[in-house]
């Protein structure tokens, strides 16, 4: 396809952007810039500042250095781009898509790296553009602007089995992050979602690490009526779980994400210590939203919801 | 009956002893202090300190004033005392009660002003000590050793309907502390219960005062759910609800509650702030508890319990 060209070249690098440069926007697109690409990132201004004065510092499990990026608050900086990452919170889904769409390259690949099972269709609402969806598995935080501390994994699962899937992925494993093509991206961002919000919530209410979530009998306990709730949305929904038709598995998953990320705070944890919004509309208050859609009770998940809520809120 | 002859003299004050001075045992042995009764108050180090350096000082919604009461930081201080009001923390009924027993005259009639519904079997399974339990209804903090502020109610349910109970009453209603008499004070200390329930976990994981919980729509929803088990438990448990069979007025007693003391937070969140223990195993904890004991289901407050008791191990 001419819109792509860049990307045929074996060898070349495309001209990346990414929109909405937190952990995992700063992440990724900080090992595509240390891997040779061409890199652009849209953030706040402090970021910007920091990252235009000093390079992008990515502190992660393997390494610690200054990554050469060009940084900038301007959503027209996303001109000439060839793959836009889309890492903004979901809560800016439609607000940045609208933003983005005048300067946005006919050809850009955009894939949208975000939690959540429906970011794909709200930008697609708000401003016509077609992304390709992630699950995006990685325990970052951002200690200070120009800044990504990296604490466990930090891999992606992407689909639909395409052909711009696969040069995507191609592009991620050159820049060494492992990048899984999914026939059922659907089916993971439902996995993720599980995994999310068995995690998230309990992370920020419990202001605990997931360690400590991991050895609770009574937080497992928890949980896994967390994930009986959104596997009765889902199956009520019609989505296909990959490989968890079983609730002790899709546990069992949620349980090796809380020891693989032991020393982590879940992002909602991180936004609520920030006094930020959260994305807890697109977690558990989603499974609460759909679940009442379907005709499905979900009072944990809306327990949850409306607990992180009120902590939003507080003054 | 010889060993409450003080109580007998019309117009005269029995000795008070109030183990435990927070909040509750502040408020209302400062109450029958400031009518006229001598009082004891057993404390930690700072709290003596402070009264016995400037009194006790309450800040109610009818006044500003010191009181003089006696404090000491030693159970052997209950001596002498006719009437003692048990107003420790839950988790520690059963030390305070067998470090009070070898002090507590014969006669002594203890009441328990705390929350719960099982604080009367604990104290009596600890020490051997039969107390009167009683439903407390007062919005009161302590701001700093010796200082208490009272923002809400100050009421009292006791029972069982005895010869002693009326003594107590009548010596509460002396003091202006409207105190009602119940022949179900098991009803009664559940109604209190289900309103902690309702309540108490969603201030302290919201970080919220009751007033932003009465203002939102899904809080009144997982209050709901709350309740719904409560009642569910009671109902298996036996328990006669005074006035409560119906979920709706359950409900509503506890978002009139939260009208009443719109300003304040419950006692679990002013223990977290504090980083001190919370009640929470005699709140949401004791419904899941009791509701595994009975077969009914508990997910929400088993989910509150759990959330609180990460939030109390928080590093």
């Amino acid at each position: 396809m001419k819109e792509d060209f860049a990307m045929t070249l074996s060898g070349s690098w495309p001209r990346v952007a990414v929109v909405g440069a937190g952990a995992v926007g700063g992440y990724f697109g900080g090992l595509l810039a240390d891997a040779g690409a061409p890199v652009v990132m849209i953030g706040r201004r402090a970021f910007a500042e920091a990252v235009n004065h000093a390079g992008l510092f990515l502190d992660t499990l393997q390494f610690q250095k200054s990554v050469r990026v060009e940084a900038s608050t301007e959503p027209s900086a996303v001109r000439g781009a060839e793959l836009v990452l889309f890492c903004v919170k979901t809560t800016d889904n439609a607000a940045t898509a609208r933003e983005l769409a005048p300067f946005l390259p006919p050809g850009a690949i955009v894939v949208s790296l975000q939690n959540g099972v429906d970011n794909v269709e709200q930008i697609r609402a708000a401003a016509n553009i077609e992304a390709l969806p992630a699950a995006v598995y990685v325990a970052a935080s951002v200690p200070g602007p120009g800044r990504v501390k990296h604490v466990g994994r930090g891999d992606l699962v992407i689909g639909p089995d395409s052909e711009k899937t696969v040069k995507v992925a191609e592009i991620f494993r050159r820049a060494n992050i492992p990048c899984r093509i999914s026939g059922n991206i659907e089916g993971e961002l439902w996995t993720k979602l599980i995994w999310n919000c068995a995690l998230n919530a309990l992370s920020a209410l419990g202001q605990a690490r997931y360690r400590q979530i991991a050895e609770s009998a009574d937080a497992r306990k928890l949980m896994d009526a967390i994930v009986d709730e959104v596997l009765a949305v889902a199956r009520a929904a019609g989505i296909v779980l990959p490989g968890l038709e079983d609730p002790k598995a899709a546990l069992a998953g949620a349980m090796k994400i809380a020891t693989q990320m032991a020393g982590a705070f879940s992002s909602t944890a991180q936004d609520i210590n920030r006094s930020r919004r959260t994305e807890i509309d697109s977690l558990n208050g989603y499974i609460a939203r759909r679940g009442a859609e379907v005709g499905v009770p979900t009072p944990v998940n809306h327990a949850l919801f409306t607990l992180v809520k009120l902590l939003e809120e507080r003054r």
